[in-house]
């Protein structure tokens, strides 16, 4: 057999080893002879949450590995909704734009109902987002798409690659090494499968039945319907016998993005809170052949008594259906809560009956699958903020909003660029605290959502204001409408912390000014609305100036600079932001550039011609020997050639007369809001949790 | 030796051949021997043109090669400026976006001119592109990365593949063939150099100068200065005597896009026209080190005696410079048409005589070269539409302007899809006459516009209003702004011809009535604005609803359908459309989709709820089997959720109370305009140069 000695991380050496395969029939032996791999962060599972996590890590350089026990990525099926706030993120990584591009867009909402004769009759039309929510709407597209956009983005700014069909098998935590960060606490087993086991059990071949409806395959073996098979894999694994591709690796973070049935979440302990109703879904994702008017836009379609439907147009042509099954006793054979009588000619007969009158067929059915509706949420989302659960591993629900995989990912959002500041040194552990703060009450916050939402879809019309029982329509659709901002993402607000700093004083002694800027929330993101650059009136988007680097922002927003006063104010915060003890200097490594911790961007009220950038104090537009002057760090707020004017002051809230500072998060959220020239607030937020870099290196 | 037996497609047979090596020292005895590869059309050059080219015909599925002399791509310095039309055809292949997310935008123009003290001042800023005139800006962006889109659409649509380093050496034309486009007139010989005839004689390792400034490579082997190298190739290929690599290629068609020296044309005894002036130029793509407070800007730059500078940002921090160049007769020896004493270090002192008072340095400069200014255009275009000639194979000029490359993606963009129809057996070659009548005009009118431009740009500032000689500041500015519509390339207005119906009798029987829609000008590209999906309420650009897929376009703009009689109208009309025996039947081959060479598209005034897309006549949203309804023809100018109203129909300037239909070329110029329910001028129309498809194939 084949031996490989682990550890060496360029060089794997091989013996052909038959003798001691006999007694090494337990890999842990194995692994402990071996040398360790030691890493910063080890991520399991490859779905969204684990690679938008690798994906933020190796944009900051941590070292990181990522492992899935499949041996494939997705194709076809699955979530597939993104929000507003998801797609700003995406944008921030840089390829927002090709999900915008091959993305269905959906701008409409409606609502379908019996009339009082029982026909089902369009009963309202709303915008699917709020306008002037973001610069994005909500769009739909294929999962497998969005994975592969993260995992063209990790390869072009890291040296991490998914490693496919690698299980873990064994974990221990070292409590003494916990508080230390730079110390590797966990050590996890990992075993690489074979093909055959890591292949998922999808029915993968294309299936045209009798009526010649052609179906490409089925997502059961990932509904909550099934039994999850990780157990099965180890000990098929162990079974074989083959300890050629067993590993032991020693990690300062271990991130579990494995989903419901968390392996991770299952070695700490922790469990899924919540339950699970009766309400049995189907899902179809066809080309529609009917002549129902509004197939190409979002539809809550409740018939009078054969259950609901939501349509979901979605790319190439595609529209997903999700039906609610109202199986007969002869169909079920009354096993409800079992997938077995689960099949596309099923949902597709639920689907007809609720559209009546109607027509609804397909020939080509790219995927389907069924689920039963619950909640859950974890109880704890951390040990010791060095294992953490993310994704479906801490909240479960119903997947008809389109919200679970952005709540997913936005989880490892928010974490990702804590685990960085804390393995580069830039800040201390305290700050990982936060991510069990603020990610629990949102999950919380969206089972929330979730219940309403499905109890009111599953729910069966009420035939008059007397029938209690009956969901009321007019109850639908404002519970609907209101949703509808929770539902793009941007609503999320980050509770008071060390590192938000709202009104009240929960931030140590740091109190953010709101009223110097009415606009900016702080806990919130960033809202975004146009700038020019000040160099060469080129528009911008805000927040595309924020993009995911791992930087802190400081925005100035100083007014109106024609204003001696207010220029003189803004020359003092240069000169102080600029002095060598700086707390920018102070908190970024000597031999780093002077922006690569915390980046100052301003953004004057103009106009933009009122001002040459030379006459700015030197912090605001960096000088580098080789490079020159930094030409990208001034903006103003004025009238552009050709994309109107953006407004900003007005719509941030800042009074150009006076001027405002924010804090800006590396993932966009808003730390702290101030006076424009408040240096010493400015460096008091900081000094919090951020370490200075100066005393323990002498580099420069 | 190796031989290989070409002309078999995929098997390439490989002999040792050492005797016969002796005899076969003229490669055409080789060719006359193997099988030639016949194919519809052979590019000669893989520049901007030839790609253009090479990616039209292979969306259209036209057998076609396209070869290089050259080894490998450019990868530095070239012609960079993209014009707002070359944006939107760009976008017509979906890689506009690429190309506006990679590129610098240019949005102003500055002016700087002495002041009555001789001293550098700005003296006025203009918008770079005219408000309104498109949906992108001019742009800026390095040509290699230009080659690349290209190169990545032509993999992803097609099997055509850019053979590099081959060059053909032998051609002959067959008059007797030059009539039946069904036949090869045309024979090239060609030779696949050794790697390292290919390669060019750029300098591409790094230079560090004794003053730490570093050079990448220079451009000057492909600067006008520079002699052409074709011949020296062949005669060296030819004195090695290497027989594996020649073989016969028969052709319908062959296309020279091989450039200003090109060897198509001298083949054809064709000459470009013109002259060249003193002028000496320099360029230099450097990161700037400056005080000059406008280097992010384009800046016109007139000093009072040395000359003149144009600032060109690009991407990525570079600045291009055009330098005008004074060399003392000490620098060059009087040897001023010759490139010897052109260096990067000369340049850079001529700049900063010019920029004076302000500073310019670098220590990275990307590419440079020099070149002599002169405009020259073909005598013709054409030999017996067979073999045609584009790009700087017909036209060349000075690149200040950044036309040249536009100018020439623009004449391929032309002829494509013409090419295309005739070898589809969609259209008789007579529509081919008009690329010659279409694009030498917008040479002259190129050269004509450089030649102005020119001699404004390179003269000295006039001193006051009594100096005569030299150039007026307020002329300069004036030329700058009403030159900026040619160069933005939205004026080209394409004569009377078979393809192009004007308001007179040009075009047989068939008169556009300009009236119906005075906002879109017959022989120029159709305008751009917003309108929304009927289905779904998704904005959409019209532009985005005409991508290059070779399709003509028959936009009905039927008004108000809540109007009855506008309904009767557009009904008739979709009944004779929907006949079986409509011109779009006839003209389409009856195995192929209703839409694939003549697409009907709506736009209706709205409301957009007023109306069902099912109550509309199949014809403009055409039932398929397998797919269902097409719920993408039917467009509304609606208020959309959130991107305001198109207010397509004002700005058409189409009366929604009585309508108007547009045809529209593949390549998106306008044909005709005529009344919205005039079917009989449309199918007179397309039969002028159509072919019925129905009598000459009976595969239905």
């Amino acid at each position: 057999m084949v031996f490989t000695i682990w550890g060496l991380k360029s060089i794997q050496i091989r013996f052909k080893f038959d003798f001691f395969s006999f007694c090494l029939e337990r890999f842990h032996i194995m692994s402990a002879t071996a040398a360790p791999d030691y890493i910063d962060v080890l991520i399991i599972g490859a779905g969204p949450a684990g690679l938008m996590l690798a994906n933020w890590l190796g944009r900051c350089g941590v070292k990181t590995r990522i492992v899935d026990k499949r041996g494939s990525k997705i194709y076809n099926g699955q979530a597939d909704g993104l929000q507003c706030r998801t797609l700003e993120i995406f944008d921030s990584f840089g390829f927002a734009d090709q999900a915008w591009k091959e993305s269905n867009h959906m701008l409409e909402i409606c609502f379908w109902n019996p009339d009082e004769q029982g026909r089902l009759r369009r009963s309202g039309r709303i915008p699917d987002t709020i306008p002037g929510i973001s610069r994005f709407q909500q769009v739909v597209l294929h999962q497998g798409r969005i994975e592969r956009f993260f995992l063209d983005s990790i390869k072009e700014h890291s040296d991490i690659s998914v490693e496919r069909g690698v299980l873990p098998t064994e974990f221990s935590f070292d409590d003494a090494k916990a508080a230390d960060f730079e110390d590797y606490p966990i050590s996890v087993t990992l075993r690489t499968l074979s093909e055959e086991e890591a292949a998922p059990p999808q029915q993968q071949q294309h299936h045209r039945s009798s009526t010649g409806r052609e179906t490409v395959s089925d997502g059961l073996f990932r509904s909550n319907l099934a039994a999850d098979d990780t157990n099965e894999l180890i000990q098929a694994a162990e079974k074989r016998n083959r300890v050629d591709q067993v590993e032991l690796v020693k990690a300062k973070f271990l991130i579990g993005c494995d989903g419901a049935h968390s392996w991770v979440r299952r070695q700490l302990g922790y469990v899924l809170e919540g339950d699970s109703t009766d309400y049995i879904w189907g899902v179809l994702d066809i080309i529609p052949i009917t002549d129902f008017p509004d197939i190409r836009q979002r539809c809550a379609i409740h018939s009078a008594s054969h259950g609901s439907v939501m349509v979901i147009p979605r790319e190439n042509k595609l529209v997903r259906l999700y039906i609610q099954l109202q199986a007969t006793e002869h169909e079920t054979g009354g096993r409800k809560a079992d997938r077995s009588w689960i099949t596309p000619e099923v949902i597709l007969q639920s689907a007809q009956r609720i559209l009546h009158p109607y027509k609804l067929d397909y020939t080509y059915c790219d995927w389907w699958t069924g689920y039963q509706i619950g909640q859950r949420v974890g109880n704890e989302f951390s040990l010791k903020e060095r294992v953490f659960l993310a994704g479906d591993a801490v909240h479960t629900h119903s997947p008809k909003a389109g919200q679970g995989m952005n709540v997913s990912m936005q989880d490892t959002y928010n974490l990702g660029w804590k685990i960085a500041h804390v393995v580069k040194g830039y800040s201390d552990g305290s700050i990982l605290k936060t991510y069990q703060t603020e990610r629990r009450q949102i999950a919380l916050d969206l089972i929330e959502f979730d219940h309403r939402f499905s109890r009111l879809f599953s729910g069966r019309p009420a035939k008059d204001i007397l029938d209690e029982e009956g969901v009321s329509m007019e109850e639908f659709q404002a519970a609907f409408e209101k949703g509808n901002e929770f539902a793009s993402g941007t609503a999320v607000d980050y509770g008071p912390s060390i590192l938000v700093a709202k009104t009240d004083k929960s931030h140590e002694n740091i109190v953010s000014k709101s009223n110097l800027a009415t606009g900016v929330l702080v806990g919130k993101r960033m809202p975004s609305f146009k700038v020019l650059n000040q160099s060469d009136a080129r528009p911008w988007h805000l927040q595309e100036l924020l993009p995911s680097t791992g930087r802190w922002r400081l925005l100035v927003f100083p007014g109106d600079l024609t204003n001696p006063e207010t220029k003189q104010r803004f020359g003092n915060l240069g000169e102080k932001l600029g002095a060598r003890d700086s707390f920018i200097r102070r908190f970024t490594p000597p031999s780093q550039p002077v922006d690569s911790v915390i980046e100052v961007l301003t953004v004057h009220a103009g106009p933009r011609i009122s001002i040459e950038l030379q006459d700015l104090p030197a912090a605001f537009h960096p000088y580098d020997e080789k490079l020159g002057w930094d030409y990208w760090k001034v903006f103003v707020d004025d009238q552009s050639y050709h994309e109107g004017h953006g407004q900003a002051y007005a719509k941030y809230g800042i009074n150009p007369a006076h001027g405002a500072s924010v804090i800006v998060r590396p993932d966009q959220y808003v730390s702290w809001v101030g006076e424009m020239d408040n240096y010493e607030e400015m460096a008091g937020f900081f000094s919090g949790f951020m370490k200075e870099q100066t005393n323990t290196k002498s580099e420069e």
